[in-house]
């Protein structure tokens, strides 16, 4: 089945277990409205790129792995975008959630995506046992303290922010999350991963960090320069355009140096190469050739 | 192990997780804030009695039930006292996270409590691998949506609230959770189990309302009166006092009874019996004997 499909369906088989008989309706409105429509899934579709790569032999705990990630990303948004942090009145080019539904649901489908997360990884993954501990372990550990998504946004709560800790742990975290759990699904060792994982987090920041600095907001669907505006280090900023346009192209090349040996290296050198070259729209990546 | 020893010592051992070397500080501080000192314990201390009674052949999965289970119910804490819900300023006896420590904070110490129980059961399950995607999958159905605690608190958000759903969700999910993941935890059916969950969890609410009614702050250790503040129902007021009394004697009794057939039934029972009978402050359980 083609990724996009694989991803969608796999989302919303997730989703509709947050909907059933019972559930408050205006949850249940909030939680598909944090999923759907989504951005690019970048991440779900890294998971199942480097799940295919290894030989995808249990094609229900990819499946798990990508969606469950791509939910924790949306609670992170759903989060991120609450008043009390930036306070963004817009995402994907549609109100917030805590715009949409108040602060309250906001809350609390965020915490419901993280719940849905770990479901989906028991749901789909409940066959290879051994690979449902690995997983949730790596799973976790993408999204809360030390080093997760989680701990990433407390940074921004610190007195002093230790850097790369901040942005590895803001951003790096789910991109090496979606190497390490597509190898893991696929029963592959997981620890090579990380690397490409990490690589791709630090490109895509890097990406984003172009896109607060040069970009209209209706390009994006958030709010543009909210870096300068909360006082958050911005890659642009610090190395200028050009600057980061050059870091965002050694990344991307280092990331496809770092693959792992494994059956389907390939064509996952090609997906990342065309991945990559996503991270940017369309104005900014003619800058990338 | 003395059964409050078990529980510290697990719930010490996953936080001390979250605290690892690359921890946000104040984060770290705020997740220890929350779980520690704790209250009575009683979501734990009733997995474990179940567990035991079951046969307890896998004590790090009963260990990580049980922690997982009073982490959840920590993060709800966390989340139910914030500004835009209860914005209640003590808890335990202490200011709350969001008090102590903003509300930004509070936002990400209840998402990093979450993603802990999850973390938790994985370290401590992985041995009994078939055993870890129930209790996953049971704990999960206790804290989202659609019938958990999150979706409990999301009732409060709805036009229109189903009274019967919302208790069920916002109290007995927890408690329901307690016996059937006790019972999984050592590899026995779950199913049997729901009911006496479900009981003790109505007797705890029913306790609850009656503590919002009839007790000082200082006795209970958060603010009092919320109920008819916030608009709530509560069990005191809709049946008075002697009427909630009768329910929680009356629940209490039938918990006892539904009680499934296990090697450890006796102990069970009179354990079962005792913590009843703290669920209300000794003021008040004079009028229960």
């Amino acid at each position: 089945m083609d990724t996009s499909r694989r991803i969608e369906s796999a989302l919303d088989t997730a989703v509709a277990h947050a909907e059933a008989p019972g559930a408050p309706p205006r949850l249940a409105e909030a939680i598909r409205y944090a999923v759907f429509p989504g951005g690019h899934r970048i991440r779900p579709r890294l998971c199942l790129s480097v799940a295919r790569a290894c030989g995808d032999d249990d094609p229900a705990a990819s499946d798990a792995a990508a969606a469950a990630i791509e939910l924790l990303h949306c609670a992170s948004l759903v989060h991120d975008d609450l008043p009390c942090f930036d306070d963004a009145p817009l995402r994907r080019g549609q109100p917030s959630v805590h715009a949409a539904f108040g602060a309250p649901l906001a809350v609390l489908t965020g915490d419901a995506l993280i719940v849905l997360a770990f479901e989906t990884l028991a749901r789909g993954a409940s066959r290879s046992s051994g690979r449902l501990a690995a997983l949730v372990g790596l799973l976790a550990r993408a999204a809360g303290a030390p080093n997760g998504i989680v701990a990433g946004q407390a940074w921004e709560s610190e007195p002093t922010v230790a850097l790369s800790e901040y942005q590895q742990a803001k951003t790096g975290a789910l991109f090496a999350a979606a190497t390490v759990t597509g190898a893991a699904a696929a029963g592959a060792s997981a620890l090579p991963w990380r690397l490409l994982g990490e690589c791709l987090g630090e490109a895509y920041q890097v990406a984003d960090d172009l896109r607060d600095v040069a970009c209209r907001q209706e390009e994006v669907g958030k709010p543009v320069g909210r870096d300068a505006t909360l006082g958050r280090p911005n890659a642009a900023a610090l190395l200028g355009m050009g600057g980061a346009f050059a870091r965002l192209k050694r990344l991307a090349r280092e990331a496809v140096e770092v693959i792992p040996a494994c059956p389907g290296a390939d064509v996952l050198r090609a997906e990342i190469e065309a991945q990559t070259r996503l991270f940017l729209p369309a104005s900014l990546a003619r800058e990338l050739a």
